[in-house]
């Protein structure tokens, strides 16, 4: 059995020794994903899925608690209508795909397929909102979009993805900036409370932020390998798409002004940052919010009389207590079913055989610290939900503990260099475009954003030494 | 007041004046669906979104309690890929939007934008089956899909839609059948008691049968204006996908064998067929379970002391108990919120004024039948949501009446021209294409489907008078 554990085991890459090639493995051997007959587009198999449900699920209650509605606008934006708000084609066009046929048909105009829908969804503002009475308008879509992308991988980065992308229109500058901090704040709770995972939290520098917009905000997270994940990300984007798309409304006092807009968005992107943020060497560790299966019991010595019977009988009351349970039954061995279970993240594996029977107890196993506690029956599902608490505390504390130390403060560029090979580095930045490129050149790193909590390093910056009021965090990215 | 609310309604045409009219009136005024910048393509607004969002909820939960999986494959097709079916290719070439060019660069192999998934979804089969092991594999997706369309309408015919596509894989071609039908039956039970609308249920001819297909069982409902809609289709593909794309399963016995898959959807479109089942010269009637809003609030007199404090306490009361509540208190007339909910097809009108409060009454006003109830404060909850139920019923015995009042049976071509003008015909039909042909030239009705069950109304063909012993059903269809 030994054996068979350990090759079992190895079949997946360590992350010490090659990061990438554990996020393949891990991604692949746990049928999160696979890849598909189209270059750059990946398929989330129901595993994988079945996280992004649970995903919206949490995510949608949220925007619904903070008024928010969902609707649903076309895959097809008009090359002209892509066209209106300059900066933000000239973002976008490198990496769209193009429709330009319709059956045998050539199309008069040229179809883009939506790389974010901010054009289609503001020329259909621009007919809806009259009045201050329309406003605010709060809308979400969950929708597909397609970035063309030279390299891809499988959540991450792939041609085409799954997200969610809001899109608000308001009278006033302060109510849009307002709406861009609450959605940035909503996405930072959401990322700490169910995905298990620290971000830092701040403005991204002018080249990073979004096409079009005023001011993009960020949430940050590191992996395990000390790279950034930009896990979700905010817009202000003033008048500029009220201009372009001609967005006004008659004020109370029968002024016609144009709106101010919003959009937000996060994507299966997190499902990576998720894998990368909690995995270990045997494979996934699931967060228990979003784990497709919280609970896997496992029953031991099934042929012996009254185990397979128990082990019905505490599925059906925990998951009459609201938890997403499975019983394994197969006529695998116990050993393959551990490393089976272990591999696919599940939070809790509960034991079950005769001896625990007899003394009216079972064993659960925590995945993500391998710790085994001995528990009675009497209250199970209570006992199930308090450890399930406990293990998303755990994890997040892991997170943030691993992030602490190896984020790093750096006044000199040699420092800097050096913080970036593992982790993130705060420095002072003087702003410029010039400096920002050259750090990147020179360290591989890239701003991140500059945080709202500050600090005053030093005073001038990490790389022109001219004056610098702005910490920034800066990483090497995905 | 009366000469208001007059205005209001007749904004809208009436049904029996112009039907298609009536529809652009009431999905267009009721905020459920908007024209957009693309042609052909539609924007679901909030409105019309929520019920399609508490159709998902609705049909999602069946396909989980049979045993089925979500998951998510690629937008995209290769062209070469979905050229392998010979039959499903020519029937989708000429109704598919084609990529082109990805960014800058033309690419080396045009890409399809999906019409339906069988061909992506086969090619990824044929990698994850390899033993009798991995069957059936139960797969569901929900997706939008573009078939390039001449002539368009919201919600019935667009070209882009969003949909479920359910796919399987079997062992044996008895399982693909039982398969096939099951969930058919699915949305049987689901139309029925979900969206109100009794369905026929049968199999569709050859000339109709999905492109691919051995044969497709459908569910049609007939409409206001006597026309049949297709509501949903399940397809029994046999062996011919599987062997197009190879999906092959080792036995149990140790041979290398083709599956046998299914495939079967419903989409956006079920939304039309509510609207024009339902709706009545007011607006849109929705079905209880699909309703955005279930119950409207309306304070009466709200200035009064207590009036509104009692309708928030009402509302509080009746989402405690899983409604779908709304309270308007906006400053608009009682006329006009009469009106407005009305042509929104909330369910229930409730009414709270000082007298009521007085009573420890308020007042139910049904959407459907425009039946006033006067009903105790005490248990309000339980007597809305039976009243809810009844609302249902009714709604599907109307629904149920209309048809049957509506159907004839023909053996004669003139009675079935007749009987076509304005419902369906039961007809005996040999089966032969030539027939149908005619038969849709001469009449303009098309073989809707051989329902499941049967009646000998003559022995032989009401077209060509040769020997037929299948009655079907023929109308004019959308």
């Amino acid at each position: 059995m030994a054996k068979k554990n350990e090759e079992f085991v190895t079949q997946i890459a360590s992350r010490q020794e090659n990061f990438p090639q554990w996020y393949t493995d891990v991604i692949l051997k746990t049928d999160m994903v696979d890849y598909s007959d189209v270059k750059g587009c990946m398929v989330i198999k129901p595993y994988g899925y079945a996280v992004w449900e649970l995903i919206q699920s949490e995510m949608d209650r949220r925007f619904k608690e903070t008024g928010h509605v969902n609707a649903y606008f076309p895959l097809f934006i008009p090359e002209s209508l892509l066209k209106k708000e300059a900066e933000h084609v000239e973002g976008f066009a490198p990496e769209v795909a193009w429709v330009t046929h319709g059956g045998e048909e050539k199309l008069a105009e040229r179809l883009c397929v939506r790389p974010t829908s901010e054009t289609i969804i503001c020329s259909m503002y621009s007919k809806w909102i009259q009045s201050y009475r329309d406003l605010p308008l709060l809308i979400n879509q969950w929708a597909n979009v397609v970035r063309w992308e030279k390299s891809t991988r499988p959540f991450l980065r792939t041609s085409e993805f799954l997200w969610q992308e809001g899109h608000t229109a308001h009278a006033t500058a302060e109510e849009a900036e307002a709406e861009t901090i609450k959605m940035l704040e909503v996405y930072r709770e959401f990322a700490q409370n169910v995905l298990a995972i620290p971000v830092v939290v701040g403005q991204k520098s002018e080249k990073e932020k979004f096409a079009g917009a005023k001011a993009t905000y960020t949430m940050e997270a590191m992996m395990q390998d000390g790279k950034a994940l930009q896990m979700g990300t905010s817009h202000n984007l003033s008048d500029h798409f009220s201009k372009a798309y001609d967005i006004t409304y008659l004020s109370r006092e029968g002024k016609l002004e144009h709106c101010f807009t919003t959009s937000w968005g996060t994507s299966t992107r997190m499902i990576g940052g998720v894998i990368m943020v909690h995995g270990d060497d045997r494979g996934l560790v699931l967060p228990p919010k979003i784990a497709p299966i919280q609970v896997v019991i496992l029953p031991i010595a099934m042929h012996k009389a009254g185990v397979l019977e128990k082990a019905d009988e505490l599925f059906a009351s925990l998951k009459a207590a609201g938890l997403r349970v499975k019983v394994d039954d197969s006529d695998q061995s116990a050993g393959w079913k551990f490393n089976q279970w272990e591999m696919k993240g599940v939070p809790l594996r509960l034991e079950v055989g005769p001896k625990d029977i007899e003394n009216n107890q079972v064993v659960l196993v925590r995945r993500d610290n391998h710790e085994k506690l001995f528990v009675s029956m009497d209250n199970l599902a209570d006992t199930v939900k308090d450890l399930l608490d406990t293990v998303h505390t755990s994890m997040l504390n892991r997170a943030l503990s691993l992030r602490e130390e190896n984020t790093r403060e750096a006044t000199t560029l040699e420092e800097l260099k050096e913080g970036v090979q593992n982790g993130f580095v705060r420095a002072m930045w003087c702003g410029c475009r010039e400096c920002e490129d050259a750090i990147k050149e020179k360290t591989g790193a890239t701003t991140r954003c500059m945080p709202f909590e500050q600090k005053q390093i030093s005073d001038v910056c990490v790389h022109c030494g001219k004056p610098a009021s702005k910490m920034t965090y800066f990483a090497k990215a995905y």
